[in-house]
């Protein structure tokens, strides 16, 4: 015998966890096809070259790449892809001629990286991202937090916020103190400041991150940083409070024309003021994010971290194509944000697809239930007939350990009367000799949907 | 610059096909759904044991599997699965006991095999599979056509036939011949009758497979086995000449009544009679069949071969348990299935997911597009706003090209009048100066959806 279990680090996802996982999914889809986003689907497997390019990932991510080898094929040349970002950019660079700009799209599938496995964490995930590529334009820019507030929204997630930043402010900050060229350690260290306070932030902002030799700014230009972007998180104050600051520097200025415009159109579309705020410490640590950048946490849920993030990059493709392509977009963490549902009690527990389960009982033509429940379906109610035709109590166990809402029951005498009985599985009452002719009626009724 | 082509055998689906596949894959997950049938989802990567064991797949499977290494791990240990058969044994196996039987579910996902390129040949493709497991119900058989029928009828596939035959009747021919040791390269041969003909067939019933040293049946019993297997395909005419040469040899008996039963089933769920048939000669050359079997090809289009599959199997997960589990079900051939529709012509062409374009004219405020997309997608109806406020005409290119239906266009004037224009993208007709107040009802109606 060969032992069923799985590969370290990886898993597989039971029926009750994958339910609600592809109900999501499908408002997500949905969601995206709304603004006209269009769904790609690139390989799992990418040429080595591809995926390792200088800047397509980061050190991490390569020391954890998955190499795939044909048989009988060269080792070093094929790899699993590590995101979905990477696969855009060679996607774009090939295709764009004939997909033209800008281009929307949508990509929802696996990713692979050998992380040490430890709880909630898998070497394989999902990732759900959708971009806006070839435009610098401020409307692309709020789409992407119209999209990540409808897509939660629609998927039913509890109320949440999403935090805005633009890149652009900080380094005017920066450029302003005379430390532009700091600007990556600085923006990874204030990432930490929500989990590791200001305290342990203030002070790597002068040691520099750990391992590294120099220090990054002095005590002085540290509080600066450090008072800057802890000044609240209110959209007025915040930006008045930039603008007396940084206004006259170009580059800040630009950062929060842009926050202001994106606000604007973000009324315009109807979001509630309430689930957008502001965060000049917001830095999104990826080197390439130039302009707005985007977290969404569920509101008293935020030590889950982020559940959509992302942001406005300057040239997607850089790699691969000699034409600059800017763009922006934001992932959504489906398996966290499904993670911190089941936690929060938001998740209905449920490991059947129908509601109704069709009894298939004992000494009865099973052609009978067969067609009982083919009317259901027809009607747009989904049924399913116990395959055996046992025992009936074990059949109802079957329905009710899994979460069906009732069972239409026909015994032999039921079938020689014409009539069914209409089992509630949850409280055990039973709806006696009910005329067949009202099967579909009578069920919708039960289930409270309209007949 | 680094080339930004895919490996070797693989590809990238653009939105054109993305579209239809994603609408198609949402119909087969309601369908599987509305049986009863539940979402699992396995690892892409294995234990290369789980995958290699005595009988997971045939040895050409196995010559064509991609090896998975970890930075740093060993060789030999992992691999990218190759089919979703093996994975659903193994899963059964380790989580059957808090599953319980009977256990229906249903994945879709890509799968591996390193072939030799060719046209419309990848090395990833998608699987779309359900079954039944732990139950030798013929109610289950019989399910397994039904949802093969619902699944491709709601997916607009044109008219097309389910073919049925069941193993144990070639079993007991075999059986009667006196060759039941021969059974498996006989239908191997046989499952060649549709593409090789008679002629080639007949030769090679005798002459045994290529590359064998010993021949399988004499001329004679050739002779009778290919004048047994093409006997017609009328349902009734089938299952008496059977019943007439071999209803007294027990394991043939059975597989008569197994699929006089089937028939039955699928007439009380409603099946059209026109949709089925039985081929004797239908052998499915996979040896783990052990009962029904099932071939699904489209009307007129039979040379694209079978576009759904299927059949029962005796064990599934014999390789890793120690309990006999019995079971029945079927594969969508996905991208074959989408390769017929767009030769066939019945795939709409389109590169949108939204009939909407509302434009960004110049020199109006973009908060007032942004606002007319989010009022029709709140009704329902998809949009999608231009990024940036080119030239008018470009707009419009986007949308035609693309296949969007109507574009909204608020220009300054009209936006002092509080009126829109819609145009019909296709016939470049316009309505014009609508008030903004009816522009749901307006474009509703011009969709010709319910308001």
């Amino acid at each position: 015998m060969i032992d069923p279990r799985v590969a370290s680090g990886l898993r597989d996802i039971p029926p009750s966890v994958m339910i609600p996982r592809e109900r999501m999914l499908a408002t997500f889809r949905q969601t995206f096809a709304s603004f006209g986003y269009v769904p790609i689907e690139t390989p799992h497997i990418e040429r080595m070259e591809v995926l390792t390019g200088k800047g397509a990932g980061s050190d991490e991510v390569l020391r954890q790449i998955f190499e795939v080898i044909n048989k009988g094929g060269e080792a070093g040349k094929l790899a699993l892809r590590f995101d979905l970002t990477v696969p855009l950019a060679r996607f774009v660079a090939k295709h764009i001629n004939e997909l033209g700009t800008p281009f929307k799209r949508y990509a929802i599938g696996s990713v692979f990286r050998g992380e040490r496995p430890a709880k909630g964490r898998f070497r394989e995930f999902a990732q759900c991202d959708f971009d806006t590529v070839g435009t610098d334009s401020v409307v692309a820019d709020a789409e992407t937090a119209q999209v990540i507030y409808a897509a939660l929204s629609s998927a039913g997630v509890p109320p949440f916020t999403i935090t805005l930043n633009n890149r652009k402010i900080l380094d005017g900050l920066l450029d302003a103190l005379g430390v532009a060229d700091k600007t990556g350690p600085v923006l990874r260290s204030l990432d930490k400041l929500a989990k590791a306070g200001r305290e342990k932030v203030l002070a790597e902002l002068q040691r520099g991150e750990e391992g590294s030799t120099e220090g990054v700014l002095t005590a002085d230009q540290a509080q600066q940083v450090l008072d800057f972007v802890e000044q609240g998180r209110g959209r007025a104050e915040v930006l008045s409070r930039v603008e007396e600051r940084l206004g006259s520097h170009p580059r800040a200025a630009e950062g929060i024309a842009n926050l202001r415009q994106i606000l604007d159109l973000l009324d315009a579309a109807g979001l509630p003021e309430t689930s957008l705020q502001l965060d000049l410490g917001l830095a999104r640590g990826l080197d390439y994010y130039t302009g707005v950048v985007f977290e969404t946490t569920v509101n008293g849920w935020e030590r889950f971290g982020s559940i959509s993030s992302g942001g406005r990059y300057d040239n997607l493709a850089s790699l691969f194509i000699d034409r600059r392509l800017p763009g922006v977009g934001a992932s959504i963490g489906l398996d966290r944000l499904l993670a911190l549902l089941e936690e929060s009690g938001s998740l209905r527990g449920t490991s059947t697809t129908v509601p109704i389960l069709v009894v298939n009982f004992p000494g009865v033509a099973p052609s009978i239930p067969v067609k009982l429940a083919a009317r259901l379906r027809r009607a747009g109610v989904g049924a399913e007939v116990f395959p055996e035709s046992i025992q009936v109590g074990k059949q109802m166990g079957y329905g009710s350990t899994r979460g069906h809402k009732f069972a239409v029951i026909v015994g032999p005498d039921e079938a020689e009367k014409e009539v069914f009985n209409l089992r509630d599985l949850a409280t055990r009452q039973e709806q006696k000799a009910i005329a067949i002719a009202a099967l579909e009626s009578t069920v919708k009724q039960a289930l409270g949907v309209g007949a």
